[in-house]
């Protein structure tokens, strides 16, 4: 099942994609079911939000496709190099990509995002898939100059706007075949195979849950793969995941 | 005032202290403002918790004391060194300290917190008073091994109970006086004035708000002086700030 957030009568709703329609939920499915309300939705008139806010973390692997850390000028790690976002960094599709005026090169990260559905601790990679909820697409958005000169990637990762999720959450992805591609303004530029990971969905879900504990709601950004590069204003960033959809965000400089 | 939160009737309040006792109010002050409810409850049998728990961030500056840079092999950096510790992270006044299986260096770093009241973007050093709800005592509880290891801080500084704070929130303090000690069972580690910080409170407002939306909840640390040091099962560590209290939490070794 596909599952979007949208606005809805002033406020927001919940609801499965059906062919051209919104079948609409009571309340939100990770905490309370997927009952509907009888009502459906044009999915073309609806403003799709971001389909979940973190409560707690965003949490992101570095270097986890080979390919990209060797365009990084290093290598992967051998256990998965976590970092933090903001929630504050979460933004939905349509949203615009805000330049800051710090930096002047901001570069685009295509990634699969895990959705977790429960709260998870100390999880073995062999249960992980029960702590998932689905799957999601995301855009790393990074102020690549203030990655490199402050060294702790809080700021160069968090600022606002800086993490775009969406369209749907999948709670059926099945990543075997699945692949990843960054397009700007309608140009390839990041192209990969899901299965390329280093350190695999579950193998994240079982090193991230031994530090902190997950919480439903919390995300994971699993890695980008080779091709990063600039968006400037006016650019429209586009990242797809096959069975997923495609997550669209202007860039604007303010 | 000192504003406490704590168990009360199987939930949550907040109070205000007065001598040896708390003073009930209606709801939390950060946003029904200073109500009491008629009631009053002994602050000896009261258990306190954590004063706020963030719903975004708990930011963090690092290496923000010339004498705890030095003590790093490093100096301080020009501006305020942003990183992020999860909501997760946060216990409040006497819960454990929990040493991961992960880390054989875990060290205790005292910090003077700032509690943001109000939503903050692009806010001006000179306006930053008019964000601050108040200010708690932190421990930026550190896994020295693995913060070098990672490179990246957010596993190293992020472990479960690795942000006590507490153990109230004094909504009138002033720091130009104010003194911070950090002891182990009862031996001084660390001592310092709040005044000796590189980037004081105003600057670190104005330059964390610049790169992301505070929200009320929210927290900053403002970094420690010279001293830390390793922590181990069985001590006691309490951080100590004048005009706001002790923080105390036992470590534990599960």
């Amino acid at each position: 099942m596909k599952i979007a957030r949208f606005s809805h009568q002033g406020g927001i709703a919940f609801g499965i994609i059906d062919d051209d329609a919104l079948v609409v939920l009571k309340g939100d499915p990770m905490f309370g079911g997927f009952e509907p309300t009888g009502e459906r939705v044009a999915l073309s008139g609806a403003k799709l939000l971001a389909p979940v806010i973190p409560r707690s973390k965003v949490v992101a692997v570095g270097k986890n496709y080979h390919d990209h850390a060797a365009e990084m000028g290093g290598v992967a790690p051998t256990d998965p190099l976590l970092f933090l976002k903001p929630n504050t960094s979460v933004v939905g599709p349509g949203d615009a990509i805000v330049l800051p005026p710090q930096s002047s090169q901001v570069e685009h990260e295509g990634e699969l995002a895990i959705v977790i559905g429960k709260i998870a601790k100390n999880v073995a990679a062999a249960d992980a898939d029960a702590y998932i909820f689905g799957y999601t697409v995301a855009n790393d958005v990074t102020a690549r100059d203030l990655q490199h000169a402050d060294g702790q990637w809080a700021r160069a990762k968090g600022f606002d706007t800086f993490c775009p999720i969406g369209p749907v959450i999948e709670t059926e992805f099945d990543l075997e075949s699945a692949t990843i591609e960054t397009r700007v303004n309608g140009s390839i530029r990041q192209s990969g195979e899901l299965t390329d990971m280093v350190h695999d969905v579950a193998a994240i879900v079982e090193y991230a849950s031994s530090v902190w504990t997950l919480l439903p709601g919390d995300i994971i950004l699993t890695g980008t793969p080779a091709g990063v590069g600039p968006i400037v204003a006016s650019d429209i960033v586009e990242v797809e995941i096959s069975g997923i959809g495609i997550l669209s965000n202007p860039v604007v400089r303010p």
